[in-house]
């Protein structure tokens, strides 16, 4: 084995040191997880470094963060933080179903849009479908798939779960969740809340966390921290301990388990302990209503579903879409329809707003 | 809908703001994942922050890091950064085999002993172990579980895989590599190489990182970024792009696809670019040869080992293991032995080792 | 150990023999796997019976049968007996899947509803459903799910799978079946046929089965027996081996592989060689016919899809199905609207169908 | 549609009916399910045969096979009829374990050597394997891989499988069992028995089946009617209610629910109701111990493993082996070392075993 002294180092790829490789002033209006992470934040993560920490799940800031959650959730209330949102959900279904269980959502589930199959291959879970107006599921949409208990021929409905603002940028109310719930819970089935966007929801209806899940009868959720402004990390919070089991099994099996878990926890301390979780969501949700405000007046754009979150879907000409896609970066939501997604962060600035609307009002003008 | 301008808070958990909760000048010897991250890591993250950047991978971080891991690796490498090291291992295995293909590795192997099934489960895998000395493969050994080529009766060995440096802190010569890669290859096997401690083989071998990855026929392999002093993150590099199939897919199926992939791949740029990756490992393993040598002579200690990285294994009598364990964290490896684990780290320091070592004598000394 | 002369038998049940448990005359409409299996298809156990023969598939019978489906679906056919339909189905769908594959199905296939989610837990297969009208889909109602090609948010769709006859009893002509394949093909996804009663449709269809398999531009298929009067036993039969991969491995991984393969292959040849498995769907098919239109003139019965198989679906008041039920044994299909099935199958007599269909008659009198 | 009258058959294979293929006088050493069916069994599907039956286990034979098994197993066992012994195997042990559960099993067990890895794929199964000498585990040899309770890095170690007889022809006694059941238990662990030569163990040891696993304390297990004579199916067995849940949907989960399972469930009771299971095994194993008695003075030929059921290990000069296997069907178990295995079956004679027997001395004397 060679000396150190001699050690050759790596060829020089010709830059020096890191440097920053964007422009920090570009900002669109394609997804909330485009934004960086919220100053705060990165605060917090200096402030968690420095010394040793037991490794996975057995330090300090996780610790504490089972406080935090509890000061938001209510004292049942488990903390496991994960690494993103497609891990959050497949964690905690798999925690609430069994091998032969099945999941009821929305047809529009980011579990059955949007995860590659995740739930299907990573938890062999199957999912049960219903199409939905404006994403939320009805205790009567619910029943369409929730039959069948005991023929083992069909797999067993065990879990409900809802998206919380849904993928159409709508929100429950606390009593349309308390329905679900309810409706649920009479069947033997639990209740899953994909909280990629819970800030969100709050900041929409103005009531605590708990107003909605917890007191509405939620058995478990994701927690999204990404989309609130972390650097990375969400967090599958236990509302019902008994609606679960081997969480910290089913996390680390699941490839979900951090080994520098403080990194997260810091990080959702300083979410959530303060206000930042919600000076965040009700300035995006604010700059998304402020966008639907400003385009609905302009002719042939159409705004689709009420604006209950930091996100506006709209449909325009196809062309105009596209000529607007050259100046600002956002998707298509159905690109045969002409459909739109406009998503707001944290740090869209009304000058955004403003200046994307003005663009809009061009673009349509131009035909 | 509430107006936003009523929203009440969260209640408050006490707490104000962020804290630290840690003392930062505390350290042990239980692993390098307790360590936390080098502080250039941190000024890295700090830079890629601000403004929007393309989502999952498509930023221009995540773009620049395959020039950086070109320079490193040769010009056909891609990488795929993702979120932890059992995530990197299960995605490479994926990509490098068929739904009924098997991995051959050592009975030591992370991949078999500390990920929970995940292999298994997640990616379908069955593994072929052996036991080895050291930890360490050869041809002979492979070849006790590489056979029954087309027999439907017995999963297909498809994929070697070889951890450098490994489980028990020893190292391959270049050289042992190239012949494990020339055998498996004449079997119509594929190598991946875990690298969860990669930067150290490189420290104790004197070599750059090609010279035993892709000049050794190295077919991909899990980069360590986390125990080399990242936040989290490690990347999975692709040296030959004939040997796998559909990463992309494969790493957002498998929940390892990061949304705001930039920040993941910062950090290795920072890592990477100049020479921190090898100061920080090249330190570590000094520390461990440090400690090896202070504790060589102490009279009931054995070290188990070839000291060829930043760990030192260990015999000692259980009960002064047990009241050291009281001063310093660390693990035992085989608790009915006696044998323990002492890791070090980036941040370790030579005061560090030789208070401990201080130690190791002084609870020696007591019996 | 004990010698075999002292062995003491197991204590006697009080039965001595084998003897028949059940009345061999009654037959019901419930589902064509109640009937027992065709005189013929027991004499060709006996036949294939008695010396050895190579298991798991290299047996002279398995071989034979290879011919026996060149004869039907063409040259290029190959024959892979199994166990049982799920089993065929999943087998089928991964040997034309990557893992990262999805599969278009209607709302109301086999592999979606009745097989408890085997292909999403054992192949990790993603279905993307369609509702449809009878059951068949069409280019149009299969692209509201074929597309998002290269995007790894989205689970590939690799396969288009058709159920011939469907689950509704209603059967696709030649040319359906060929603009499915074609539109398939096109983007690159291929055609799997889930052939549980595919002998009904030759029947219905009275064309070759290659008529709207093979020349039609089907792939790869499940090949009904159980249903056809087989004592157990499906086959998947490949019709374009460039659609798939390692089939023997996938069979014996999906714990289907039979080691007596000889008595499957024996009653596949039995069934296929002349005309019994045209017999015998022809006679089902015509008992349906009977059925329909025996109970099309009672009033207050309204028979719900085209009859073009062994499959009548009625409507009539939920007391009446009910009582009938206590009559003859078949099922609710949708119990809320008091729809039900009524199978036939090769044993169905003309007399059973017009005591039935009196049955029907009479308990809607008694309204 | 076509009329049915005009429907064209199948174009001819060139044969008119089923005919016999292969000569059923010829019987070889090379696996006891190379032989063909017991004569008893056929005619036990010909008495269930004909009329309706419930599919999918809710018939006649099947509610009777639970009192067939109960008279063995004692008044707890409840049956599950599946199609092979993987499928036994799997659905068995899912049902014992947890998707975060792992097996201890030996090196040698067909779960680990033989099944392509379907536990690990279809089950999610980690498989902690351990070296055996004859392929029987003890209490000691489990403990080495029996660890690391609540340790989310590790698969939970929740299940034991033995394999009675032993894949190296080898038996428990009663006692081994109970103490290997009795170790289990203490640390929460499930006994699983692989008993797809069951019946030649109880010949072996000449005591009832319940002795070796109900009264040992085994939880549930796998009863192989196969290679006992039945044209297919095993049966799980389960002992212990309290160890198992959801059997009935695991087994459609895994694609082992037999559609017309009467024919299953008649071929048990034929085999289980008098002694016919006992007369076979006790046969069997007589065979091959004459084979090894007439072997074993024969210069150079070396019975490797105590002769307890219905095989023999040998080692013998690899080329008398490849010279034999051109006159006898039997398969090298491992080639390098010239280890052979003979098997003999129900149907194997006494003239069969001397004929061979004098072939071994011939090609012996031959070099």
């Amino acid at each position: 084995m060679a000396d150190s002294a001699t050690v050759t180092p790596a060829p020089s790829s010709g830059a020096t040191d890191a440097i920053r490789r964007h422009d920090p002033e570009l900002r669109g209006f394609a997804s909330d997880n485009y934004a960086g992470a919220h100053p705060e934040i990165l605060a917090a993560l200096a402030l968690a470094n420095g010394g040793h920490q037991v490794a996975y799940g057995e330090d300090d800031y996780t610790a504490h963060l089972q406080d935090v959650m509890r000061a938001h959730f209510g004292p049942a209330a488990e903390a496991f933080p994960v690494f993103n949102g497609t891990g959050a959900n497949v964690v905690a279904l798999q925690a609430a179903t069994e091998r032969w269980g099945a999941v009821v959502c929305a047809g529009s589930a980011h579990i059955h849009v949007d995860e590659c199959g995740a739930p299907e291959r990573v938890g062999g879970l199957k999912l049960l479908t219903v199409p939905t107006e404006h994403g939320k599921l009805t205790p009567e949409l619910i029943d369409r798939e929730a039959w069948g208990w005991d023929d083992e021929h069909r797999a067993q409905p065990q879990v409900v779960s809802i998206t919380q603002t849904t993928e159409l940028g709508t929100c429950y109310t606390p009593e349309e969740i308390r329905e679900i719930c309810d409706h649920a819970h009479e069947r033997g089935m639990k209740v899953h809340l994909d909280g990629a966007r819970i800030a969100n929801a709050a900041a929409t209806l103005g009531v605590p966390l708990r107003a909605f899940t917890t007191d509405a009868g939620v058995d478990l959720l994701s927690f999204g921290g990404t989309k609130n402004g972390m650097v990375f990390g969400e967090c599958v919070v236990v509302l019902n301990p008994d609606a679960v089991r081997a969480m910290k099994h089913l996390r680390k099996m699941s490839m979900q388990l951090a080994s520098k878990m403080r990194f997260v926890s810091a990080q959702f301390e300083a979410l959530l302990t303060g206000d930042l979780w919600l000076r965040s969501a009700t300035h995006a949700n604010a700059m998304a209503t402020r966008l639907a405000e400003a385009v609905r007046p302009v002719e042939g754009v159409e705004v689709l579903h009420p604006v209950q979150s930091n996100a506006v879907f709209a449909r325009l000409p196809r062309d105009v879409g596209e000529r607007l896609q050259k100046r600002y970066r956002f998707y298509f939501w159905d690109e045969a329809a002409g459909d739109v997604r406009w998503m707001c962060s944290f740090d869209t600035t009304e000058g955004d707003v403003d200046a994307f609307a003005a663009a809009v009002a061009e673009e349509m003008g131009k035909r």
